[in-house]
């Protein structure tokens, strides 16, 4: 017997990947994608096919959608807010946090309870504890669809503000960003003694997991909020990146990676903050608006 | 009965922790200091203060340099090339790969067999086996002073281009210092929605480490070196940069620290590379000259 109905909107490869681990984990799976073609393994699995986004959200009492971006997806939902007032949509397309506070608001509007997600994991992953899935925006919804949502991966409720998920990975993904520019500025200028981007990458990795506890000391300085904790200092951290740019360039690589860095520390300098704890810089990275 | 007879000449924080631990290792131990006060202690522990920079390389045969920077080594190691001769040099102190040639281009010149260190460790770590300590420069050098250097930390020759210690170090400490970059945007960002920058951090220390393998990835695709293995292109890379770029600035929040990769990655676009795979843009990091 199943254990609820399903649709999911979107048969890419994300979206194809998390409705066949819906039916696999025993939920009756309506399915529709634009390219209708692409529904025919899942209704040879045994999900159903909609011919429609109407008769698709019909189906379902929760209703997944995994479409390219924020756009696709307004285009597919705003004509069936009646057909979704009182389900469950949730969301995981990827989009910005104030694309997904919007379609929250929009959702709200219209009787619908929004949950938007946020996938941390690769299709493959899907079903698999590591595969990582944040949620934020109404929490009842949470609570309908959290058995579903736990058979794709390790699944988080992130808070009600709907946009907090989309924020959180993308400040996870931004940290990723910036490391692998660094493994990639480190084999840079291994190369040119050269070093292997393998062995620099294994070196590298084993270097950078020794130094990753580090982030909890930035994290007290910056949560502390005085800056004067006495531990190295916007001069210090000025006289050191100055010999890794040094260095890079005096070896043919270019130091833009590390440049803004060097920047953002000038700029506290020049304020008189030369001798403030160096992650004051964070400061100068919020926009006053 | 002592190992032998070593110098080290500068008593700062990080050349007293080596003299310290070089002389408690059984070593003979000779010191001396621009500020001759600083020798008091090692004297009182049992080592010898020497009066003048002649004085101390002639007591010992091996001599440790410990001072500020390259300038400093060299105002007080040129006048002593004679004393040198025949004498095994450890330059410790940071100094940038050119600098590390030259001094090893001067070592030669003189008869002087030139070791150039990089120390991967605070003071408090030296003697532990998680400082970690490279070499480059003279081979032989190394095998004599290997059984003392090992005293102070984990030891590593890294070749014989004597700059090749600094630059590992260097480089190694950029790809630190992206990391820490990374840190301060995730937490910049999320401190938006109220999230505690320990929280972030600790949120964002599991997820780095569990993306660290990711730069294995990246190195076999640079060493590859034909950015067409069909992984992740430089317009999907741009696609989802930007995404992470507009999140933060809809919080408010500056991507400054991520605009040097969008631009690698419009420069690769604007030369017709978007569909090679991305870590493509570590060639443009290149300077060629
Ligand atoms: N793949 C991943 O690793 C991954 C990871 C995390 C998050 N995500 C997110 O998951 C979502 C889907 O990704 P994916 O990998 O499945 O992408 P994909 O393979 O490119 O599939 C895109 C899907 O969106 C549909 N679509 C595109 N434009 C549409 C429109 N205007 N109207 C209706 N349908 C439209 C496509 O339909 P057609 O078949 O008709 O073209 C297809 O079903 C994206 O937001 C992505 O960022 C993906
Ligand atoms: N501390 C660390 O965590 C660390 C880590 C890795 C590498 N290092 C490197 O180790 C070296 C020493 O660092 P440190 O922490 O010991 O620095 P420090 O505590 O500031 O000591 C500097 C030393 O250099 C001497 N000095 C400076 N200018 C001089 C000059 N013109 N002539 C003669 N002596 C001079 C000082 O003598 P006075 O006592 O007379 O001032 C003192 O002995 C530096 O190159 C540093 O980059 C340090």
């Amino acid at each position: 017997m199943p254990k609820g109905h399903l649709t999911v909107l979107g048969l890419g490869a994300m979206g194809s990947a998390i409705a066949e681990r819906l039916r696999g984990s025993g939920y009756a799976v309506t399915v529709w994608n634009r390219t209708a073609a692409k529904t025919g393994p899942h209704v040879a699995a045994g999900s159903k096919a909609a011919a429609t986004v109407a008769e698709a959200v019909g189906a379902g009492d929760v209703v997944l959608v995994v479409l390219l971006d924020h756009e696709s997806v307004r285009e597919h939902l705003d004509p069936v807010a009646a057909e979704l007032k009182g389900k469950v949509v949730v969301n995981l397309t990827t989009t910005t946090p104030n694309q997904a506070r919007a379609t929250a608001a929009w959702a709200a509007e219209h009787g619908i309870a929004y949950l938007d997600g946020a996938i941390m994991a690769v299709p493959d992953m899907i079903g698999s504890p590591g595969a990582r899935l944040l949620y934020s925006g109404d929490e009842n919804a949470y609570a309908i669809a959290r058995p579903a949502l736990e058979t794709l991966g390790a699944a988080e409720f992130a808070g009600a503000n709907a946009g907090v998920a989309s924020l959180k990975d993308m400040a996870l993904l931004a940290a990723m960003d910036l490391m692998l520019q660094g493994y990639l500025q480190a084999i840079a200028m291994m190369r040119t003694v050269g070093a292997s981007a393998a062995d620099t990458a294994e070196e590298t990795e084993a270097w950078l997991a020794a130094m990753l506890p580090y982030g909890k000391e930035i994290a007290a300085v910056v949560d502390g909020g005085t800056y004067d904790t006495g531990g190295q200092s916007v001069d210090f951290d000025r006289r050191g990146l100055a010999s890794l740019i040094t260095a890079s360039r005096e070896q043919g690589v270019s130091a833009r990676l590390l440049e803004t860095h060097q920047r953002l520390l000038e700029e506290l300098a020049a304020a008189g903050h030369g001798a403030s704890d160096w992650p004051r810089i964070i400061d100068r990275l919020t926009i006053p608006r």
